[in-house]
């Protein structure tokens, strides 16, 4: 049996990653590529961690907990810096990994 | 930009993926665990090569639409395996991936 | 430029994931499954964090010291759940799980 | 039991997902990463799938022989995009990747 906020940390960690996905996706494609490397990087790592902090959850892992620190810190960090561009995509995806940091850190799972 | 079709596709992939996981986790709990062995093999295979076709799709990947084929393959398995037992978890999980087997059928990406 | 200390960290990872798989799906094969049900479940999470741990050391991430953290912990306790099985992939494993545990300990990345 | 060949491949499959990685982030760290969007993306895809294959082939999966056509799809083209590229990095992963490519299909699983 599944809680409520537990299944919105979920979703909530689903939401981010792809965001991430698609963040690095269209930096790719940029003209300032260069400028947006380290965005690139900590998406990667950002969309990887999300998306194993939801298979965690949904299988009631005993890190789960744990786990969630980690993401917690890549999801503040990749927030952080997608914040500095103006892309839309880069604001898009600052929203979603703090709003995912912010989850992250509520969660008692 | 993502069309209708393409995003209800990667949320069936997730929802699939999940149901996958609570599966193989809920059958490890059972009493009749031996029976279920095929059940939690294919069910740790669609979960991971359903989450992988959805972050291909998000990307755009190059190969999303072969990945989809190998995708449409494991989500027939497993539903159909699933499909066997009496379990709640399991025909849950017989329909997650049989709808699922068949969006991956009819995308055209 | 890769150390050698961070090169054999990556290759411990690995080792250490691939016999959780070996585990899981030689567990699923014995007829006490049962009494295997959490070494399966553990087994699955040491895999997916050792092999992410080893990717973030691949690309250098700003989070791979965090990341073992949380990889230690799993190697930790799932080589404490071989441990008490007296099957040969179980005994591998704990001693893979261990010996992975330690090298995360140890690292300085 | 696994056969010398079965784990040649696994090492072959880990070998090129990790020099894909090792691309990747080099990748963007070089001056004309722009010209580099197409082998960044290549790369991210085919270490995923790589990983993805050898965990498949390490849990005898009954859907490894279907896994390792697409495998052997993106490793040859992503080894053609590295091929176009003077670095160095993309010259090793050229090299990994069609020779990864060379033993997919060869493979009898």
């Amino acid at each position: 049996m599944q809680t409520q906020q537990h299944q919105d940390l979920i979703r909530q960690l689903l939401e981010c990653a792809f965001t991430c996905e698609n963040c690095a996706t269209a930096c790719l494609q940029e003209k300032d590529v260069q400028m947006m490397a380290r965005c690139i990087a900590l998406d990667r790592d950002c969309s990887d961690i999300c998306l194993q902090a939801a298979r965690l959850l949904q299988r009631h892992s005993e890190v789960a907990a744990e786990f969630l620190q980690v993401c917690e810190k890549i999801c503040q960090m990749c927030g952080d810096e997608c914040a500095k561009h103006h892309h839309e995509h880069c604001q898009q995806c600052a929203q979603a990994c703090h709003s995912c940091a912010e989850a992250c850190r509520s969660a008692h799972v």
